[in-house]
């Protein structure tokens, strides 16, 4: 049962649109806070898109989705689960990235996580392209490869870019494996579709044992059919589930800078986190949200409500 | 068969974008008007939202649907239906409500139904919020409590807000079940999601007979499995149909101020209105749309779309 | 194997922002250009909607849908499909119309494809309003009748408008089966939906054994059933594909003059069009995409999206 | 005084968002209705833009103008005329153009406006192209050639287009002057900029005695000295007020399909209708709204109250 | 010189897109806090508007207002003045209103409001619709009148609205004076303009001596001219200051609810505020941003950029 | 005399909305074509972003920008200039950037207009963002500094970002200085507004001799007088042009990363440029159009008029 100090303000008692906007309305715990380690879970900002190889945004990710966590409320209406009495949950704030330079931004992440994991807090990140993810894991990984569930029209497997380019949002995962901070035969890739450049990422996840679940399988086969596998693939070892909104279809989540036609709806997008229950999660991230492609803010609240999603999974952990 | 003074100017005669914009093009017979006592169908706007908790809007509801109900046509294209034809359908014009009172409104959008009733017409309303549907109830159901059929993402039996309020978007059907114009065991409500503050409503419901139907249900069971179940709790008797347009999934009807991820889809959404055929329908009410958030103007155009079904149903009991 | 000199810039050499936007980022080669006779499939741009009734916007496809198309990248990922490496791909650039003389614009157009048929090229056109297609087939059925799979909500199959004007978005095809374009029997028009001002059309279909595919019809048998009796219909004779966005439900395709609700999401979008291999295809066309209505791009996206299938399937001929 | 029947609603009976939309909140008299004899003022809508040679919308400016005419008032803040009380004032509907036919079209304007003239009614129109000036004007000038104040960022003098096209929205006026129903040494335009494609428009211009007033010209003199000028040039004879909504900067009117940068801005475009005053007026038109271009909607609400301060100097002569 | 406590973040530091947006970046110390009584300037959200009897929307300015603020930096370029150093300056977070309840939420404001006084805090706010402003002088005018420079297209000196609703947000300075917290003779209401529905507004202004000045007679005489009579008329006591973005024209500050053409540019926006300097000022608004009507944002940057200027004057008197 | 080849397609024989948008609609003539070397005037896109500190965008200003000067004609209305006929322009394309290295992108761009220059081509350039004008003053000064008018509302002068950045929008001309590029004594930089960090950059322009003409001396004295002196400050030496579209005000160009309000209209924003006429200019640009927050267009068109009027001045040197 979770501290009062970290419940949300309510909606009864002070109207959504009211009052400085914080992850959910929680309180704001940043590092040096006073209860920064009695958090168990941290919501992270990384306003971050140097990755981006084609149409930016993402960097104004994190304050958009806070803007629309506001909607949030305190129980889920299906399973009942009340995520921030289960465990202390607060807004850790963001990482301050340098919009131009990227080694420079990656170090930032990683010292920001490593901080957080020593207190003892899991972190559930909002981004940022999916670049972030690879900072964020050379924390979370720090001690030994972990397992992922990957939400993604895209691999995120490339080698590089434009001559020679190691590090952008179509490449972290090829550096994570790289790097050991993913254990491949542990990975599963869900979704995955669009026009392809080569088969350059899909020999490399074949080569390394990575699963991928083409969209066609994903909709001939359902959301509880393909979720098992994917749970058998992880087993109970240490999981990061890093979801990339382009996943859903870009009807439902149009605020992102690579669509892919032909994916699941937006009930179908939270379906496959509640199969994540009981995995041994420890991080999971919210990517690629970008407000200038997002005019009704549609994306930002479809992004909030897996994140709540993700929370009432982790929360059940504690 | 109707009058032809009743019939909607066609497309192939006036283009649609041309002429002065009424409720399906039909003629414009406010109280007063010589024809009034002969129509049979009268198609309302009540242009207020006073009753919103959250991002208001609902009042620009009514001009915007009259300006996309320009597109309809004649004839339903499945089951072939003519419904100006059927009945005597009109645009009774606007309810003037006063932004700056709520009970002040409330009486005055019953006085404009009870006129309408005593002349033997049915409604059809195009809100506002859905505090409207009770007032329009107090009218609808003078003579004793009817049953409802009510798509939405929430149950609007809320309590009371901020400290006490009691005449608000969320509590609507509360006071109709206290105030004896609904039957709460043949009331069914469809399409709940979406975050919870807490179980207040849900427990009324349970203590009342309302029967709740979330989405998840709706999903598993399809259409026509739930609609059956739904007629049969309203039986034959006297029932009112309150559609909420957040009851559809927000990628489809984003123009709404309280959208829940998750719902129907558009196909869906007049699925649900065509196996209504054959009940008992005393009036019925289109809510929620809310043109600030509707920037392609989608959401009104399904919002008239649902309105035409629900024309043909209506009018097929005349 | 195509020329190289026909293979569309990658993403990995030039961001897909940067550069002139030719469709699929292809070599730009117009009648006269002396690669012109080595082309095998041409995509053609007719900005030209002066048969639009309602509300006009399709003589700006072309220009967003090159845009969009920069998107678009080599090679299918669920079959393989190389469709630049299958034939030689060109962008032959847009056919010139006079936006203020239906009849010189259709005689322009038909006059372009006259000479891009002439060289042995197969038209993949990006419309325009639906009138395109008639002056298109005016070109492509120059020998005899050719069958043809549309895709659509309407059957574009009136007589006339506003008392008498016989060429509209509304009658190309009412117009194409008079003139001996089209053979009727071997025409199948699928996704029909939407209200009605009559049965006019639908007399003529049934008068003439075009077979009408509503989208009850379609929902409830699925892709793959209705295909296949689609592929039945139109036979290993010669078949023309006539693609209307406005098959697609609204909500995934906004951007066109005439919507209708409870259509096609984006997956069943392109799976329709797979089911088109092994036909012997004559030319297609992507119809009625409407900028000024498509805030976000993603109708232009869909369309280009779709067009790329086309092109797999059409390049598989070769 | 005017009759009440004539009488806009006011917003502090029934809010500005509720209510059927007329021009103004007047009543809707059409031809035929039982008042239209005692109308002295008609607003007309003429919802057509087949003379558009580029960006098509204006056929939707009628209906964007009467949404937005419902934020007018009674009274003039500045002079304190009350336009509704000094003339019968009405909405008379729309003229039904034909889309797909441009010489229909005009006929159906011109016996329209005959109608309205036989019945002693003077025409404010809201557009539509500027080639809906053409068919108004062969009404007004039936008896004669009339001057003309013309607002515009072009002349709309060109001979032809697309290789001798003689009727679209850059030709009206030389119709006009052609077929006698303007003398051009009564025509002064206003305001005209933007790159040109050569000198044909100035030099008939010219030759015929047009006075053109470059923008360069009014910002250098103002609007007091440059209204003076054309208060002399049109004298005290018959004079028509064609208003171009592309006068405006396009900043302040974005809703138009050929806008050119440098022009007034808001308050300069009213204040030379103010300098109008005196002059004998014989009808006005706004033309060129374009709602598909202004998604705020502020060039409606430019183009409305411009027509408050024409129905200002109109009524007044009354 | 201020407390380094109270500094913003430098966008040198953390770029201006990262970070829990407070109002120009500075701490959050709302009421309770160890530093509130340290606070010299205190920046308020009251996010409501229900007294709006038009178009709704300015509940969500105080958020979207934040947003903005992260633009701004810290010295002024003209004169060099450092705010948030001549001033401990902070953001107080927000009143909660009661949506549904005008006088409740009139209470909440005017006890928050009396909170921060009492403790010493100058109040800058940012509403909310300009009823908003009743409340706030109900607490900053508790002691006696006070004058006003308000800045404005309308007097909002109206007695009542729709039949006797007294309190909305065309009301809340003829309340001001009825309730002795203006001194009529110390009040001058600059940019009047817009269509009228009668004088009602005018007659009691004349009868209680307050000053007019309309936009013409503001273009007329220029800004310093006019804003050295302002200075005159409120003297040297103490002064509010009352800026409803509504003031500027609607094409700089398209989102808010009542515009009327015809106003200032931005320039004259800020330097009406510069003009301040050296007035004894005890509190400032600025009312009506409604985030629904500013797709761009545009509004928003504005309305923070005035505040800043106000600011600016604000802690020079520190 | 220009030659035919380089003369831009005319709107009178194909509509400005058809056809592959290159600039002006004139020849594709890339580095290798074989009229490359016959171009005078080279047109060249830069779409790159990655000095933007706050909002990225402006890689997708080359797109746009061609996409808005196909509404460009062959003369200037007010002065008679025929760019196209003065001088050979013709679109080179665009400089393919690495949007995820810096300095490789830099060296690209170098390179690009080293061979343009070679060539004997004079360039302007559409960015991209400011640190866009680096790398082509790099080629351009390669033979010694020049002098430069900059019109923009910073001065791009900062030293660094983010603990010791050197290579952001907001450093380019101190680089420029620093590498001997500009003669800072030919330097004047007009606009320059907004609120401030600190005086850094105006120590800088103070130490070396800059000369920054604020918008209020801007305002205060008038395009003339301001312009008159700029031409005094550069002399008749070589002069580089770059015109930062932040220049104007961002309502009338809100399409860029880094707003600031109370600038010139568009009027004043060509005024300026015409008095540029006689300077000895070696290359221009348009820097920090950024589409994603130009929701009408409205920014790109007036970029590219004020490109028009750039190619006005500099075919005139021809």
């Amino acid at each position: 049962m979770s501290d009062t100090y970290f419940h949300p303000v309510s909606g009864f008692d002070l109207p959504r649109f009211a009052g400085v906007p914080t992850f959910m309305r929680l309180p704001y715990v940043p590092p040096g806070h006073e209860r920064f380690s009695d958090v168990q879970i941290g919501l992270i900002g990384v306003p971050w898109d140097s990755g981006t190889t084609n149409r930016p945004g993402p960097r104004h990710g994190p304050r958009q989705l806070r803007d629309a966590s506001t909607m949030m409320r305190a129980q889920h209406q299906f399973n009942g689960t009340r995520p921030f009495e289960a465990a202390n949950c607060a807004d850790l704030g963001d990482v301050g990235p340098n919009p131009a330079d990227i080694m420079d931004s990656m170090d930032r992440i990683t010292t920001f996580y490593n901080e957080a994991l020593a207190a003892g807090i899991m972190p559930l990140t909002a981004g940022g392209d999916h670049l972030t993810s690879l900072p964020v894991l050379r924390a979370v990984a720090k001690n030994g490869p972990v397992g992922m569930v990957h939400f993604d029209s895209h691999t995120d497997l490339m080698h590089s870019y434009f001559g020679g380019t190691m590090y952008t949002h179509g490449t972290p995962f090829r550096r994570a494996v790289e790097e050991g901070l993913l254990d491949p035969k542990r990975v599963v890739q869900i979704g995955i579709r669009g026009t392809m450049y080569d088969e350059e990422d899909r020999d490399f996840a074949k080569a390394n044992g990575i699963r991928l679940i083409l969209i066609e399988e994903f909709h001939a086969r359902g959301v509880e059919d393909v979720m098992a596998e994917a749970r058998e693939i992880v087993g109970d070892k240490e999981t990061y589930v890093s979801y990339d909104i382009d996943f859903v279809d870009p009807t439902f989540a149009p605020g992102t800078g690579t669509p892919e036609i032909g994916g699941p709806n937006s009930f179908q997008a939270v379906q496959v986190v509640r199969e994540l229950a009981g995995l041994n999660i420890v991080g999971a991230d919210m990517v690629e949200v970008s407000p200038p492609f997002d005019q009704s803010g549609g994306t930002a609240f479809l992004g909030v409500s897996i994140m709540f999603e993700l929370l009432c999974v982790m929360s059940a952990q504690m």
